[in-house]
């Protein structure tokens, strides 16, 4: 149940990040294909690398059809309604927050299931919800989100501060997970919305 | 001999795709140092990263000196024959599409050795074929050949789908290996000759 | 005794190229959390790919809290010292060179470690001490180091041709990692003062 609990929020992020790779793919004016193999790079990146780091091989997606079902669907859904957005933009933000902190939840967990300490459970929250997105920028020469002013890992980090703050209050894991999810996407949409952006506390020399 | 023929093949993809490193790393004249190191990322990209998120390690090219070998020898070769050519650019594209056709087919039959469905041999192939000549040209700043106009991963799929096709209609392996392989090199020097682009149905907003 | 001294080389140039991570982001002016999770790209990169390929998982920086936590020291150390400096460049540059010496002899020891021939421990040094440094440099949208003109990856061979060089003359393991790192490290900083570079020994054609 906790598992299946934890599956779902994996699909979520990967249907999120999925579509944030097909509008990225749809502003760079890419053919059809391309959206496609563009939708795979976010939805599958991070947790690749997380799962690759640990050791825990083959990567998940590739022991079930599922996931490569809910990336393709996510895809072909991206290009049928584009005629009916006006902007792709705004959507890839929205579900790049959406997939931040499903994933960031999903590495925490995955932390916690190999016995890990809470700081490098963070980490790997960290790189599974931020590294898709960067892999997504990087491969199209886009600026990584992770490089623009407003904040963006540090929602994640935030988010799994979050959860053992309040785990360790002794909330249920279920409410726990929902709540550290919610609190990394408004975080990161607040920080959108309004051009949140910490204050680099080091005084940066003026020649530069 | 099934598995030497295949041995074949992704030797043959490996010199390939170590060329066009090498000219890509020639025509932004990085020294000759550079240029064996730039040999081997596209010839060891795409199968190490199959390799890896299969969970077949060490990856292959660790285990025996021959790939290493004929990495450092097709550097050398296109440092040697160098001045006897005018441009680098369409050598680049020759050796890329032989290596796109290559790679796409070993990592198909990478996949169906491990028992994966038809969907994910494809992706494999896909990845085998693409991924290292997008790190090529991602690790060279250059925008990779990926999502140029021209076809070129849609190559990759179009093989992949011929090869599950022509195989469920009883084509013998060697055979149907070579049909595929040159499926795809074709498919993406004529899309490279004469600009075959794939048009992308979704309907693009103007204001972009 | 052997190993412990090969964990100091590692705690050494993690520290290094944390340092090297750090200075890039402030010199792109992110923010704290991106100074942070900068300083970790350069400092686990080349190790955890050298891992991944050789399958020795989960890496190591996953099995120990020492690793990251030198890693935090670094960023919050150049974050804290930032005030006294005028420019990040020239220390980027320095602990880059340092964490390329560092880096090149723990891969280096590892590949003889797992029993490789001298070609691919040579392979895994490059790859463990220049892959981390390329990391940071894509993610930021730097230009490689690797592919300035001065003299990289050549220092990085040069070093692993000379360890075997000095070992068959019969050289003692602890002088002969200090005698390695420390040529590294020279010829790199000479290169970057005196502008050294390889000639392309190929003719390169006039039209490009």
């Amino acid at each position: 149940m906790e598992l299946n609990f934890l599956t779902i929020i994996d699909l979520a992020g990967t249907f999120s990040f999925a579509l944030s790779g097909a509008f990225a793919a749809m502003e760079k004016r890419l053919d059809p294909f391309g959206v496609i193999i563009l939708a795979f790079a976010p939805a599958i990146g991070g947790g690749s690398v997380r799962d690759v780091l640990i050791g825990d091989l083959p990567v998940a997606w590739l022991s079930n059809n599922i996931t490569i079902g809910v990336i393709i669907f996510a895809a072909i859904a991206a290009m049928l309604f584009a005629s009916r957005l006006k902007k792709f933009e705004p959507l890839l933000q929205v579900f790049d927050a959406l997939g931040l902190g499903l994933f960031t939840m999903v590495g925490i967990e995955k932390g916690i299931m190999h016995g890990y300490p809470p700081g490098i459970c963070i980490s790997l929250g960290v790189l599974t919800g931020c590294f898709g997105g960067v892999l997504r920028d990087v491969v199209l020469n886009n600026v990584p989100y992770l490089f623009h002013k407003e904040i963006y890992a540090s929602a994640s980090i935030i988010g799994g501060l979050g959860f053992f703050a309040f785990q360790s209050a002794g909330m249920q894991t279920t409410l726990l997970n929902i709540v550290c999810i919610l609190l990394i996407f408004f975080v990161r949409m607040l920080a959108v919305r309004y051009h949140w952006s910490l204050p680099a506390f080091y005084k940066h020399p003026n020649n530069l």
